[in-house]
């Protein structure tokens, strides 16, 4: 005989571990995202802030400063790099909006139904050059070179991804080609600066540049796999906009590859041809459900989570390690 | 008695005592350009190539190039930092062609009727990216700093440029705002960073970025005459192309204040409304004739001419100083 005793639950994993370590630093690199939208010419400032202070999580400049604070670094550049980080990820965000033709951005009216393509380009061009100006400050040559060079790669896997789009045969090894690029590139190099700044190693920095990676990679699944309702698959906000623009992403690579020839003329006629009618959005999320592509996109999340841990490693144990890892778990336990 | 002997005629200025001097430079830069294009996604290098090799006149680079090798600098640094200004410079282009909504561009077709618009936005992103991936590679901060305050500055005048855009009352002193920062800034920084690698006391780069500047501002002025037909007001190629995009330059800034109020009803109608019919085109130049707005563009274009020259004064006499003064004197003089 005897009581069952629930196990303890699993406490949700969140991002309060690397708030709590990381707050001041975070809100000097508010601060300075704030001074270094301000112009004379104000539609700047109004844009930017429009954007940035539309609750994005922070999750890339908060990488630039949990690595470097793990790495015991003691200046101040991360915060500029952290800033930087931050202006890069909102440049592109404006182009994309454009490019994309969306009206919606982060629940918000998209920038460019307020004020316009032609000045969305505009500011994005005027954060990416602030970003720079900001990060060259520290005057370190290291760290300016992973940025430059993703600055570089987001552009090229933009530009893939554009050249795939309403493409319903492309393949999941072009589609990571693809979030690697736009997506995880940035992370990658926000977690790697933290490290470079501190003058570790060039393992420590490989490590940091893996887990930047691979979190970036299971960050954008789970994002494609809420876009159809997550691991649940219900219909609540914003849930089809990805389907509603004719995005190709894991989930519809999965479903496509997985369907009849009937469903993939649904497919066809809805992503590639854009005739969406009432209803459809169900059906997709049907048709996801039935071929377990979005229960399998998590699970692709997943493996990559665990890359991004096991990257991790090398380093010694440390709350900041702790909470860096406890980032791979928010980023994935989110879609549940 | 006697006979007239005529003066010996002056030659014309050109570019060719510049090109003498940079030219293995600058065949280096133009490798080291179409390398640097390349990429996976053939679409990078086809609207690059449509652009770069559309037969600019590589002004920004060669200035580079020549104050570097007039400050005797012996590295291979100035190239990089020639061909990122160039990459800079072409960004611009096809970011401006988005927001222009031009169809031409150097007498050839605009890429965004070639390519469309998200392309030419996310083509010019990934040049700026390389712009700083290769300006990085020298190892040196502070012609960094230049360079990256440079794109933030000119993002800026692209935006004020918008904002006054068929505003026919824009004041001189506001049209000197926008094109210091959009079109000036950057012959400003490329003749400082020549000077910076060098490694040249600060009065130097001071004199060389004065230089640049002037120089900048006088070549868009007389750029704006020439759209109107320069100092002939003769009606070629290309000419009223300012015009009929709507554009407000200091002609016609000139020509509405000089006019009287039924002409300024013409430039109110043509410009702000864009109610453009057959002999507009012409009316327009007849304007600018009758009020000398091109004979006084050229002008002033001239007095920027005569600062930039003065600038260039504390440097010793030398080959290459004659041939950055000749520059200015090209600038000003293709107008006739």
């Amino acid at each position: 005989m005897g009581i069952v005793i629930p196990l303890e639950e699993k406490k949700a994993a969140g991002l309060d571990s690397l708030l709590d370590l990381i707050r001041p630093d975070l809100e000097r690199t508010n601060q300075l995202i704030i001074q270094r939208t301000g112009s004379d010419v104000t539609t700047i400032p109004e844009v930017a802030n429009h954007l940035i202070s539309a609750g994005g999580k922070r999750l890339r400049p908060m990488l630039v400063l949990a690595t470097a604070g793990m790495c015991g670094y003691k200046g101040d550049g991360h915060l500029k790099f952290a800033a930087g980080i931050e202006f890069m990820h909102t440049a592109t965000l404006l182009h994309d909006d454009v490019v994309d033709e969306s009206n919606m951005r982060r629940g918000k009216i998209a920038a460019r139904m307020l004020w316009g393509n032609q000045t969305c380009v505009l500011v994005g061009d005027f954060l990416l050059g602030h970003a720079f100006k900001m990060m060259v400050e520290p005057g370190m040559i290291p760290p300016l070179s992973v940025v430059s060079q993703a600055a570089a790669v987001i552009a090229e896997g933009e530009i893939l991804q554009l050249n795939a789009a309403k493409d319903t045969t492309t393949t999941e090894d072009a589609y990571m080609g693809v979030i690697r690029r736009k997506t995880a590139e940035l992370f990658a190099a926000a977690a790697e600066v933290g490290v470079m700044l501190a003058g570790r190693p060039k393992a420590d920095e490989a490590a940091a540049r893996s887990y930047g990676m691979n979190l970036g990679v299971a960050f954008q699944l789970i994002d494609d796999a809420l876009d159809y309702g997550g691991s649940s698959a219900k219909l609540g906000k914003n849930v089809g906009d990805d389907f509603r623009e004719g995005k190709i992403t894991l989930p519809v690579v999965l479903a496509f590859r997985r369907g009849s020839e009937k469903e993939r003329e649904f497919w066809r006629r809805t992503l590639e041809k854009g005739e969406i009618a009432d209803g459809d959005v169900e059906t997709a999320c049907g048709l996801m459900k039935k071929h377990k592509a979005l229960d399998d996109t998590i699970e692709r999340a997943a493996h990559y989570g665990a890359i991004a841990r096991d990257a991790m490693e090398i380093f010694p144990a440390s709350p900041w390690k702790d909470a860096l890892l406890e980032v791979v778990d928010f980023c994935i336990e989110r879609v549940y």
